[in-house]
């Protein structure tokens, strides 16, 4: 089969497989709808986790199931399934301690073109397919649904654990694509206020369609202080950090308000340490929490999602801003991603709409 | 000056008083709009407090400040205010322990209409006004901003204990105003599929355009049965009790998944117990929580709430189904909603638009 | 191979069976040491769970490995264990959605004598070996470490459940070895004073040694109306049940203050319907929640409640009062549990302290 | 009246004033213990909070009330109290949203020899008495009251945040009197296994006291990597940092597993930004959570407290390593705080027994 692939740091290409093994309780699946991430552009051309060769990349995937496993129950040939970027273990010490996504050791619910071959390939392997597969509801267009299995789930999680009141106002730091969840994710968390920090105008777009309410831009001064005066020297209830460099929990902590929560789900790809400010956060007294975690996977997460799109909650659809057809388009898609123009909020590969 | 008064148990009637009294930290307020409660018409003519003698009824209003105490900083005469039914102490036991409302003893956080005279007045006094007052926008309609005071704050606060999964399922029992709350509140919590069981026309066209996935009728068989039936023999992720007699608990038991919460928002006003079925909550050992509360008041309560509208994330002048102009209005609006028309949702008395 | 079982409902005695059958993630277990539970009681005499024909009884137990599955990589022959329980499926529904205890349908964590052979016999089945057994610590003797798998985990949580403020009051509603674990649970969940009811002297004297500062007996009236009045009248923070029959919620919400918990570890055995005191409940707001579960099982739970005994926090050795040795003895165990002499807090069967 | 103060950043003396005016809700009290507290000494030596001229430094006591004002219904002249350190105004924004102790503004619930004069003067006032101070149980003696006002608040607030798993293991960084107390909060707060890191052979002494079940020493190596070498390379469930410079977060990080929750009741003193390690951090996806907080303080909190002690859950008296007898001996008691000798863990002050 092929498969497209990290070469070696730096470099990617197709390359030519055998289909992948899998055990009984797991399932071979064939693509329908792919996406690239910026993740998978850390892993190529940052080396964010390590050296890897000819491995498949990919990890937000529709799919079609090829093949089950004898002890597969709910699946068979032909089901089109929603597959989740982190697909746990479950069989785990993280999982009865309540962190699934960190089964097997720190992060290491993330398998996919990370410690096995991912979802750019004709097949790919979906470990306990019962528990981390869900059926794709037929309501949901395939590129809004694509982005349930990583964007809407990190995005979602950014806004879940900010533990916004009812009403309460909350900044999202940087909206791209995760950002953009996190906006719709703080509108599904009761926000009233909600400040988004970006400049694209795509995103900015899309961000008021999400329910932002202030549109704060760099350009206009420090962002931490335009939020800040906007809310009368407060600060927010919540802050999503959802984008920036190994600076950026400075403007988060200088952003929240004294009694609030920073949620973190930007990936922190340089600097050996990342700085808090030692004042803004009241000398460690100021009620100022930090949350973090790895996007939840698993078959509930996912059902849950899709429940969210399918009944009109919000519509991811609006982040597909480019949309490719054909499995060899993966390459393209993958490209711009790296390049990132000012119109790109996210590829999408659809394989077949047939499928 | 005049109030709309409860003279007796089963008897109300206009009373003629002195204004309020007010201490240094209290106001004096005038109402600007106001809206009668079901709880108005348990008190006079269910008799759920006890006897009272000429208390003037009402805890739901909009006012304007007329007078403040020498220790209030925030307002001043001529402020309008959203007033909430619930007007903590603040300096108080339960305050510390996180349960605002019990204030002063079970319940005393409610004092309009219950320890002192209601809101149904010329004038009315409202205790610890900076922090039990906030202003109102100016953005919001009065018919959508009354509701803030008790609707919005009791069917949220149902959805919020209800601590729904992001896309979880959620079913409201009952599609009074309070209900419709809960059903925008669940959808404002992240629900997925919103069960709302009740047949009033108004109501249920409402109950769609606040998030309802689902209308189910009683007239269709147990509705309990129906909604298991329709999460696969399941049930669904949390409850939220928001009407129904003294058996309602064996309809939500029944109606929640192993692994649950039911949320109640709903007055129980007969039976001197209320039955648990012991099969359907496993023995009691099924994971099935119950959650109570009386409605948070305070001010950072309605600020928060008034955002919530403001910023368009629901509109509650959808339940305004009835708008009265004056304040001598306030008897018929009353007894409406005792009468309780088919279409009635919710009637709403406007004193003077241009207060 | 011989097992003690229930021949039907109101008999027990001595059965022959093969071993049990088991998976490539199962173990084949020999008992080391045991202990009856009421449940046994009632699955026995009251027909708690339904007919049943020759099934082995049984959910407590410490063991040693006989076999293992070809997958089970944690564990091999000869390994000392704790077998809890519950032992949840793990690939489950229930176990994402954060209620292990309720994998595979309400209740249906606990396998053990309920949808298979319990764990009286020569051999018994456990499934998902790797994540629901624990390694055995040398320095916890066995009559203690039997308590771990029901008593504690059950007791434990029900003190968890009741989100106890650092400080705060309790009352546990029962004393035997359930309740007597809770208020070992309750002191270790920071309880401030804590009130025991029952009359039982050694379970009254365990009780104090466990943590619990005032006894209260029915035999000086209304055991609700004494903790009032204890408390000023003001009631409680948090109120366990753990034991009682149908009506035992009435003087647990009388116990509770507006405001406060009511966790229930009690398995009810009788009635259709359990009353909640409409009053006392403040019409359904007066903010007392009820909070119930079956106890959690599975190897992190196991492992961490180990740690409790072996560290010293508390001796659930206590509690084994009647210890007898020899497999043969389970005859006789059940049956003093069966019978609940006034010294009895729970007996325990040592299979073989050289195993 | 006279006081010990700050005359400025690095001088201390003695000053005379007069006694302190007070409010309707407010109390006038006379010490009868008192502690020093480190915060003192970077109040003055560090400059901690700025500039200050002749302020009466501290803000841990036990006193007698002297007079009160016309609104004070709880307490009377003559009643012995305990202070807590932290004192909110309770009419306030923060305490609604759930943070009484960042009432007024970042970390302003403290008040003590921070806005106003300390309780190191012959009076000493105190806002809103009824809802600020707890009255004294008599069964506790001075020496291990006067630790509940900010050393018992501050630990166990560490350990309460830290969200520990029943029968959980615990770090805690730091073994000063905050740090001790964070030893006790975890082990009441359900730890199992508790590393304390630290090497004073004192504090090592009253850490095993208190439920310590490894000490940590830096001269055996770097203490991260000796705690995840204790767990088998995993890290605990929970982290509480009392103590350390800048970096320390940095160990902190490191000890933790990935799923966890760092909570710090650490003064940071020094440094613009106080670093997180990138990748222990699991580049910000680890679930590694940071909590911190401003010790709770009121009315509530410090009857709370008292009952742990009056209830023997654990001896604070233990910490008093050196006890002063006279008013005049703060002096002496403040000194040996700054000059921390080895054998120090808290001084005391026990100004009249007879009080």
């Amino acid at each position: 089969m092929k498969g497209f692939a990290m070469k070696k740091i730096g470099e990617v290409g197709w390359v030519e497989k055998d289909k992948p093994d899998y055990g009984p309780y797991d399932a071979l699946v064939k693509p329908i709808a792919l996406a690239p991430c910026t993740s998978d552009i850390h892993t190529v051309w940052a080396g964010a986790i390590g050296e890897r060769t000819d491995m498949i990349l990919g990890h937000e995937a529709l799919g079609v199931i090829a093949e089950v496993g004898s002890e597969v129950k709910d699946f068979k040939p032909g089901d089109k399934v929603i597959v989740p970027a982190i697909t746990p273990d479950w069989y785990s010490d993280a999982v009865q301690r309540g962190f699934s996504s960190q089964t097997g050791g720190p992060l290491s619910g993330w398998k996919f073109s990370n410690f096995k071959d991912g979802v750019f390939g004709e097949y790919f392997h979906v470990n306990v397919a019962d528990w981390n597969l869900a059926h794709l509801p037929e309501e949901i267009p395939l590129e809004a649904a694509v982005m349930i299995p990583d964007m809407l789930t990190t995005g979602f999680m950014g806004a879940e654990n900010a533990k916004i009141p009812m009403g309460g106002s909350v900044a999202v730091l940087g909206i791209g694509p995760v950002g953009l969840s996190a906006v719709a994710g703080a509108q599904l968390q009761g926000a009233g206020r909600i400040f988004a920090v970006g400049t694209r105008p795509n995103c900015v777009d899309v961000a008021k369609k999400y329910g932002a309410t202030d549109i704060i831009s760099y350009k206009d001064g420090n962002t931490a202080d335009q939020i800040v005066e906007a809310t009368d020297g407060e600060g927010v209830d919540a802050v999503i950090v959802a984008g920036g460099n190994s600076n950026i929990l400075i403007d988060a902590v200088n952003t929240a308000r004294a009694g609030s929560v920073i949620s973190n789900i930007n990936y922190f790809g340089e600097g050996d340490t990342l700085p808090i400010p030692r004042v803004g956060w009241g000398f460690g007294m100021a009620d100022k929490d930090f949350a973090t975690g790895l996007c939840p996977g698993g078959r509930v997460r996912m059902e849950n999602l899709a429940d969210i799109v399918k009944y009109g909650r919000m519509d991811p659809g609006l982040m597909a801003t480019h949309v490719f057809h054909g499995f060899e388009k993966i390459e393209e898609a993958l490209l711009l991603m790296k390049d990132k123009p000012r119109d790109l909020i996210k590829p999408v590969v659809i394989i077949d709409e047939n499928l």
